[in-house]
């Protein structure tokens, strides 16, 4: 359905890099910004890759992102901060803060930053996976947009509000990173394009009803007619649907709740100004419990019994959390796949700064 | 379809400590096992409740529970405890080390414990609840019997293993305690009892794949001929099935990898000796973030704001996590509802002791 081009890394990087510095971005967070996106798409997930590129551009030129902006720390303890981000870029405060909590993780076991007032942050497991490079647990997640409606409600009130959490591994990490809806709002695009209906599983339409029709709940969502995205589980407590939910307001608590920022509707309320998306993460040390060597050997042991389990019929592999990703990014050392359509509108992009791009 | 008793919470309460007592349970842990027990049946969580009374007593019989040892704590720093739980109950562990990370996060800001080789400990939410009474943000997890298939697997590796956590509000807390399987064995067993069909995210049969036939599963699940219970999402990835087996994964990782106890398939491995079961809990003073009154502040204002958003068709409350039950426990001061088949069981159980039982 969609159809790719590849692009060399390094061009994409300075590319990007530019565009932002052109938006008064400094480099070193255009830097950072940059390294999380081309990631994004480096490990198959392309909707949080350079295909953002042109909405960050668009929010500064709202006001909803602030480009030059410093993050403030408004309270700090030996094992956590709260943090304010000002209404700048997400990336540059949620890589600040989760080397700060790396640092203070391996000095004091555990150290956790809930940061409010930041915006769109990228992939969550990105910030986790730097704890992983250091045999740190990482755990990061963030609220988003409104678009997901809580069991039995027909309002759009919570975020798809994303969870992730790694251990490290010797050969293999375990790297989960889940929206907690079903499916993200991509997913019903990629359907409405191709006039495909959608599983009673992923979205309700206006009175706040399992619907197949992803036109129509793209149609509502936009101009807030009711309906939206479910939550993991689905649409009834038969299906679970109501724990999906709980795993959002948990997002939306440790994120906004411990930071006295933004929740739910409060998420992008005001139009042309900072959106007050927040953010929650941190890392722990194993050493505090059972020690580097030890989890890690825990960690292999249970990956082998997981992916060596007897196989469903029709299947051939079992994955375990990142391993998807993984796979996919140790394909793009030199160059990373992204739609024509997102390399025509960066294109187009940097033509009005003078900036070419070329395959 | 179940047909309840109600008795009066002390008589219920006395017996079980009598009855654990006379299998060599302490006065002091079989309080606490008792009191587990009656919070699940106050709660409506029934599966979790007195229910479990016979096989606690059937496994201490069996050596799977040893009813008379005592905790060992393998490691200590300021936010952390490896423990060793010696093969005991479940709940004894559970609550003391709860309290002493109530205690420590009081003090350091947060503490949490990892517990290797315990045994069943009753609803997690409980040991969270321990937390909220403080004003602190509870977490409580657990592994347990592999009965859980990962996407794309047809055999039973991991458990339901459930994942608690709560944050303190003024009037109302928010309390999720949620299996990261659609649904216990025990919906399945209702379902099987009245011959009814159960939806396609429930379970798979011997070949990994989705039924609806709910007796055909719990024959596989106890011959362990294929197949089992299916995560939160169902057997797909197109429903999110991967999703719960992350969670799954993540809270065996937890438990079980950072106290170097037993995952997957090595709880209750072999028959005869401990379980293995292991726990993860802890507690977070708010105070280390925006401060106490402050998040109860916010927690106020987030469940108004779900509470009171648009009403699906249908539908006229929306609750939030842990609100069911709060309500279901408000009704028992006195007396507490348990199935009919239950008293049976534990009237027969205590004849055996000459420990009469009546309503």
């Amino acid at each position: 359905m969609k159809s790719m081009v590849q692009i060399n890394i390094k061009t994409l990087e300075e590319f990007i890099i530019k565009i932002l510095k052109k938006n008064k971005v400094s480099e070193k967070d255009a830097r950072i910004v940059s390294d999380v996106l081309i990631s994004a798409d480096k490990r198959g997930i392309s909707s949080h890759g350079t295909a953002r590129l042109k909405r960050y551009v668009d929010h500064i030129a709202q006001g909803v992102i602030l480009p030059d902006v410093s993050l403030e720390i408004i309270h700090e303890t030996p094992v956590s901060y709260v943090v304010d981000g000002q209404g700048g870029l997400g990336q540059p405060v949620a890589y600040e803060m989760m080397n700060r909590c790396i640092e203070k993780a391996s000095k004091n076991g555990m150290c956790f930053a809930s940061i409010r007032n930041s915006n769109h942050y990228g992939i969550a497991g990105y910030y986790t996976k730097l704890a992983l490079k250091k045999d740190l647990i990482g755990i990061s997640s963030t609220n988003s947009a409104p678009l997901v409606v809580p069991t039995f409600s027909k309002e759009a009130v919570i975020g798809t509000n994303p969870w992730s959490i790694g251990f490290p591994g010797s050969s293999q990490h375990f790297l989960l990173d889940m929206a907690t809806s079903t499916v993200p709002r991509g997913k019903l695009e990629v359907y409405a394009r191709s006039d495909a209906s959608i599983p009673l599983v992923w979205a309700t339409d206006e009175n706040g009803l399992p619907t197949d029709n992803p036109k129509k709940v793209l149609e509502n969502v936009k101009i807030r007619a009711g309906g939206g995205l479910l939550p993991l589980g689905g649409g009834s407590e038969e299906t679970g649907g109501h724990k999906g939910y709980g795993l959002s307001a948990m997002v939306d608590l440790l994120c906004g709740g411990l930071s006295m920022g933004s929740m739910g509707l409060k998420v992008y309320e005001k139009s042309n100004s900072p959106s007050g998306v927040c953010h929650f993460l941190g890392a722990i040390d194993p050493d505090v419990f059972c020690g580097r060597v030890q989890l890690k050997q825990q960690v292999d042991e249970y990956l082998f019994m997981l992916k060596n389990s007897g196989k469903a019929s029709g299947r051939t592999t079992i994955f375990v959390a990142g391993e998807k990703e993984d796979f996919e990014e140790e394909k793009h050392d030199t160059t990373v796949p992204i739609q024509d359509t997102v390399f025509d509108t960066i294109k187009k992009l940097g033509e009005e700064y003078h900036l070419p791009l070329e395959l």
